[in-house]
């Protein structure tokens, strides 16, 4: 049996975006030679989100506004968490509703993927180096 | 090691539907001859979902009522998505509150699960036809 | 390759409570003896979540008034699931948005974790024993 570790590092410069890390995946893949196995892909932070779904711009769009619905960023009061000297309480939920990790199965040697799935990172309290991990496990 | 891979395939004939596919999952973890180890369980799809939840009705209802509050489908016009021409913007965002996949233990040849655990597939963009992947790692 | 199981028991004396499983889950690491792998650590019932986010009790607070706002516990008619007897049609829906299980890298023998990540078994229908699963594969 062979596992594979990786770091990668993004510094999104706005407080949110969305990052489609899908090539960067498949070349730890390569990197792992790893054929048949499990992918587990994670955010390292508590305010960012690791996730699958469309490379599709106005559904990104739609992402932002959704989730400043559910948890907006404002009025900072709103969170307990925000009197610790944070302002990012809102990040911690928008990422509990994206998820902080996908599982992905590999098959001879690629992500087993349908049609449209893509791997993003999603930011909620940017403008800083955050890691999200990459660990493969298989044969 | 011992790696096993099968796609199941569905087609809800309305837009919305859950489906219990438990027994199917069984099957594929019979065939593995897998007995310790782990399964994933995902869509393949991006407006629909593999989760893991009671077989209640009523609570498939209320699981319908409130996604349909969190993220209605109508206005269609609500979704920047839907100008590509879909209808499904609704649906990109309800299989994100549901999840993608789910990660189930294999121990001494059985789903490791708690006395109400059940899995769904869960249709957001129905009436065509539509894959859910199985892949079972273990020994 | 080695593979290792345990069920760990916790009884939340409210309705609703957060409570940190990390270092149960670093102890069952330690016995399991495996250095390389993923480890998976699930509810074992519908009601309840484990999830990963920050030891803070402000944000907890947070979770706890969120929680409420999208799938308030009354009234108790407002759920069909209810109907059953049940009164915890809202603690299927808060699972829901906080996750069932999470999938954790192990390397060096050591839970993989960004600096800030702690392991959370969330409660939605207390008052009753209830079980956690750890899973871990690897070498």
């Amino acid at each position: 049996m062979k596992s594979y570790r990786k770091e990668l590092w993004f510094e999104v410069p706005s407080r949110r975006g969305f990052v489609n890390i899908t090539s960067q995946i498949e070349t730890c893949l390569e990197e792992s030679g790893i054929l048949e196995g499990l992918l587990l892909c994670n955010s390292m932070h508590i305010t960012s989100s690791v996730f699958i779904n469309d490379d599709e711009r106005g559904l990104h769009q739609d992402f932002e506004r959704w989730l400043e619905q559910l948890a907006p960023h404002e009025p900072l009061a709103l969170y307990r968490h925000n009197r610790t000297g944070e302002d990012n309480g809102d990040g911690h939920l928008k990422r509990t509703i994206m998820g902080r990790e996908v599982v992905v199965a590999i098959s001879g040697g690629q992500l087993d993927f349908g049609p449209w799935e893509q791997v993003f990172y999603g930011e909620f309290d940017g403008r800083r180096r955050k890691r999200v991990l990459v660990k493969i496990l298989g044969v």
